[in-house]
């Protein structure tokens, strides 16, 4: 089955979450959005999905995904779907519940990492909101950086299968899921990255193994991953950092 | 089996969409933290679990539910845990998913009406960021309360089943945690949930509805059911409403 993942195509955004499980599944996927233009591909194929009026379970934001006849929304719903399809997640309901609170708890995270950014909301562009960024991320790299890093970081190191990974004795969607928190950070916030990655030795760690996944590699080194940019959920704002 | 269901006890907070699902369930359940304190019970022994270093699945923050030797953290994941256990989640694999999805998108609302009143972070006190509350609440108010709402009443209006109901025929969780959603919003935007509720007759039919429910009725009739206050995720400042 080829699977059909509708994101915005010029960010990594929140489907980098799932695009990094597909590759490391080894997935047959089109990224929909990012394809030419035409009757069923493309941004505009999106953006008809989502007003689609006749859909029976219509998702409220990008990313999703089709699979089969299944319409699914929520990337960590998305995860949760695949992980076990693929290998990505645990065998038994304890193990998988463990896995989902993860993922949810990186949710959590990813939605404070952007509103140091947009802490006054969407609708106004970061130049509008950059006094009040500037008080939301001082809080953000003084308390809520560590505070999270330092949680992932108890997992990984109390995990009672000592093999580095975040859940249970292999590889899971949650821990692709941190190296791309891990990645992100330290393009949004060098500096504070620099100071707090010395109390999170096992995140770096999983990070690096993540990182040389063959297929993971692969994907990094390819032109389907997209860049960093200033559109994204992790930006470069020189005078957010510490 | 009798649950512990852990969460302040002076708010309903996230833990509310929790206790909802344990009430309409008839489930027997021990509000840990608003128990007197003792060796298992009271906030201090919440406090105590939460930084215990010997938990295989530490939780991130509360609420967290133990049912036998279950840990399960994150809300939409325990209301995804309880829902097929207790009739308040469809029986198919792709109904599940759909719901889930659902609670998710509650999950993010939720986030979005709490930065209302904290949009510089979890730090400051409420009197530190009212100016910037104001400009992320006339956002709030003008473009994302209409478009949730607006979104979960399609979800009401095109369910397939044509029932009142968010997923599949019957009574699910995630309709427990609409109703909450409607009768928060209610205490916290009068004035704003005013106009707008106009533009969800379906949403409002189903907060009556579940309102209506004869165990949902008895509980919030009941000192189980802690009364909306200025400390929880739904607060009540007139200056924030439209």
């Amino acid at each position: 089955m080829r699977y059909e993942l509708y994101y915005w195509p010029s960010i990594q955004g929140r489907g980098e979450f799932v695009r990094l499980a597909l590759e490391q599944a080894g997935a047959d996927y089109a990224d929909v959005a990012r394809q030419p233009r035409g009757g069923s591909s493309g941004t505009p194929a999106m953006l008809h999905l989502l007003g689609d009026t006749t859909i029976e379970c219509p998702p409220f934001a990008p990313p999703f995904l089709k699979a089969g006849k299944l319409f699914i929304g929520q990337t960590a719903n998305i995860l949760q779907f695949l992980g076990p399809r693929h290998g990505l997640a645990p065998r038994t309901e304890a193990g998988r519940l463990w896995l989902h609170q993860l993922q949810l708890t990186v949710t959590d995270f990813v939605v404070e990492i952007h509103d140091t950014h947009h802490p006054l909301g969407p609708s106004l562009y970061y130049e509008e909101q950059k006094a009040a960024a500037k008080l939301r991320s001082a809080d953000f790299t003084r308390n809520r950086l560590p505070k999270f890093l330092g949680y992932f970081e108890r997992v990984v190191v109390q995990n009672p299968r000592r093999c580095g990974y975040l859940a249970g004795g292999r590889l899971t969607y949650a821990d692709l899921s941190m190296f791309q928190l891990v990645e992100g950070l330290r393009y949004a916030f060098p500096r504070a990255m620099t100071r707090k990655e010395k109390l999170c030795p096992g995140l770096v760690a999983l990070h690096d193994r993540v990182a040389n996944l063959p297929r993971i590699a692969a994907y990094l080194a390819s032109t389907r991953r997209i860049q960093f940019n200033d559109e994204g959920i992790f930006r470069h704002y020189p005078e957010l950092d510490l």
